[in-house]
């Protein structure tokens, strides 16, 4: 396999972005990218998203966006794995790269959640249709069920689960593209609106429009191009039962272990190697259980861990989603694992502004799909 | 890039499977390519389906076969290309076993087109929403306008599109996997109900449900399974725009000529080197400009030459669609475009019983989205 390296990145502002379409969204996001990296083609593109045929009507969204963005007739291929779909299409992007077959593609997600459509039974078709979503459940249900869980297991509290919440929104203050620049305290966490005990409003990520894109070429290709880069040092993907009672534990998934494994043993690394981690905070919980289950901390330890700090930015030891996560950054779904890219590019190039890790040198990337039965994980390292 | 091989193969009959549900059918045809390959394990699989989300109610596909075929941990990735998603997903399994990452991937695809969706609202949107669908345009309406213009410009006939029907017939009879195992004659096409002048019932691919899979490996791994296997010799796809009104030419599918001349190049063989080729016959016009812009026949008599029997199985030179085509075989979207490398696999390893080849040694498969925005080509070499 190749060396592949992320040489430029390009994503609109997160939000509900009313006046703007699908297409429209994604092309700004992919100009941006090429603009930045520098290249005067590409040679093949990946667009993922979860569901433009029941948000927006429009399948076949990858010839779309090729031909709105003017690159017909480059091969154009979407990639879906529910709220992984971003991570998905990074991952086919890399592959494609590591084979030779390509030398430079642009590997963008995207997802228009606000023109019409349900979006909670939108979403819940990354359930199990059958024995899970007929029966009533919804995605805020799901992940209640995994808190109720965590909390009865291991003693997590409600204030740990706020404690993420804080921190994420924090640090999204400070990320001009986030949905949500305004910092919250736990107190108005824990008085937000009951969505699905004991998960509240702000407990949850929102509901979004946006688009990222990054740039992903050889190693070769990165170094002519004779600007910042990030290698990606491990790519790592798994699966698990897409429904949560076919799980032996729910406070434990299995899809981040074993992706994590992978793609550790790939980098040669180990969890404390890494300067800073995105993590597929859809839901505070998630977050919490995420953390343990990549190695950082002892299972059942990480709510003690976000509640005392050891995961912000300003004394974390390994700082985790610097960009405000899914919760304040916003979590456009098939955006989401590709604008975790573009958080630990303009981390490891020095580009971060005021969310700046110091002296960023790795840092890993987690998107994960429904209630955790798809699990892309992405190392980079910084020049 | 490693050499890639097609080591086994299976498939569903495709047809209105009323009684079964898209899990059901994927796991089977899943099922059979492992029993088929005799793999004790696969690394990773892809998924191609246009649109569980609206034929279904369930997108995170991957997860979920992987899921119900037992496979979990392994990486789960769906593709979709609308009705170019089955060749999509072959090809990323190519490029993963290509790049090194993977040895042995199970490349599959699927629809579940009978369970009460709209398909013509639901295949629609696999064309331009915007600017065609909401004016009220469909694909029967989409590929009537490339027939009469090909029939105003190069003089095809009424007559030259029911050849297509009628060969394509003849072969799906001898196919125990088609829908249709009856001939047509000339005569029932031209008096079949009208959908959308030119193009009448006959001249139209079914709505199928079914699910096709093929076990890809590297060359090193086929030889060591010491069965027989087909090696991928070329892998390329273009797109194109996806209105049919942005295209200088509504009778040259610009998609199909790019990465047919891609193929050509990376396969350093010429059309008439092949032994056989699969198209994407959705409608009969479909089957007659592609044999065109693959460059079989001049611009302008593809209706000529099936109206002559030149791709015919019996006295043609380059058979089209032994398999009987989405025409007879029927076109579940999301398998067809592995069920046409199962042809070609069984045709290139004598497997094909009375449909065989004779001395088939290299076959293409063509397979196309929308109104050609998407074309993912692919030709097998046989031992």
């Amino acid at each position: 396999m190749r060396d592949v390296a992320v040489v430029g990145t390009g994503m609109t502002k997160f939000g509900e972005l009313w006046g703007r379409t699908i297409k429209d969204i994604f092309v700004e996001a992919a100009h941006k990218a090429i603009e930045d990296a520098g290249v005067d083609h590409i040679d093949s593109l990946y667009v993922g998203c979860m569901s433009p045929g029941l948000f927006v009507g429009q399948e076949h969204l990858s010839a779309v966006v090729a031909d709105y963005l003017g690159v017909t007739p480059v091969p154009a291929t979407r990639v879906e794995s529910a709220c992984a779909s971003g991570g998905a299409a990074f991952r086919q992007a890399f592959l494609e790269v590591a084979s030779g077959a390509s030398d430079i593609v642009l590997a963008g997600g995207v997802e228009k959640m606000t023109d019409g459509a349900d979006v909670t039974d939108t979403l819940a078709t990354a359930a199990d249709q059958e024995y899970e979503v007929y029966q009533g459940i919804t995605f805020p249900g799901l992940y209640a069920m995994i808190a109720k869980a965590h909390m009865h297991q291991y003693g997590t509290t409600r204030e740990q689960l706020a404690a993420v919440a804080v921190k994420n929104h924090r640090n999204g203050a400070k990320n001009p593209n986030a949905q949500f620049r305004s910092e919250v305290t736990a107190e108005q966490v824990m008085a937000s609106t009951m969505v699905a005990d004991p998960l509240r409003l702000l407990d949850c990520s929102p509901v979004s429009d946006g688009a990222a894109a990054v740039i992903v070429t050889s190693l070769d290709v990165a170094r002519k191009l004779k600007k910042s880069y990030a290698k990606v040092i491990a790519s790592a993907q798994a699966s698990d039962t897409i429904a949560l009672h076919s799980r032996e534990s729910l406070t434990t998934l299995n899809a981040v272990v074993h992706a994590a494994q992978k793609a550790y043993k790939m980098a040669s690394l180990k969890p404390t190697d890494l300067n800073l981690i995105e993590v597929h905070d859809c839901f505070t919980i998630a977050e919490i259980v995420v953390s343990e289950d990549l190695g950082l901390f002892e299972k059942g330890k990480g709510g003690e861990a976000a509640a005392k700090g050891l995961t912000s930015l300003e004394c974390g030891k390994t700082p985790i989603n610097t960009s405000g996560g899914l919760k304040a950054k916003g979590h456009p779904v098939g955006a989401t694992g590709v604008a975790q890219i573009i958080e630990l590019y303009e981390q490891l190039t020095g580009r971060a502004g005021s969310r700046q890790v110091k002296n960023a040198r790795r840092g890993m990337a987690q998107n994960m799909g429904g209630s955790g039965a798809s699990c892309v994980i992405h190392i980079l390292e910084g020049q």
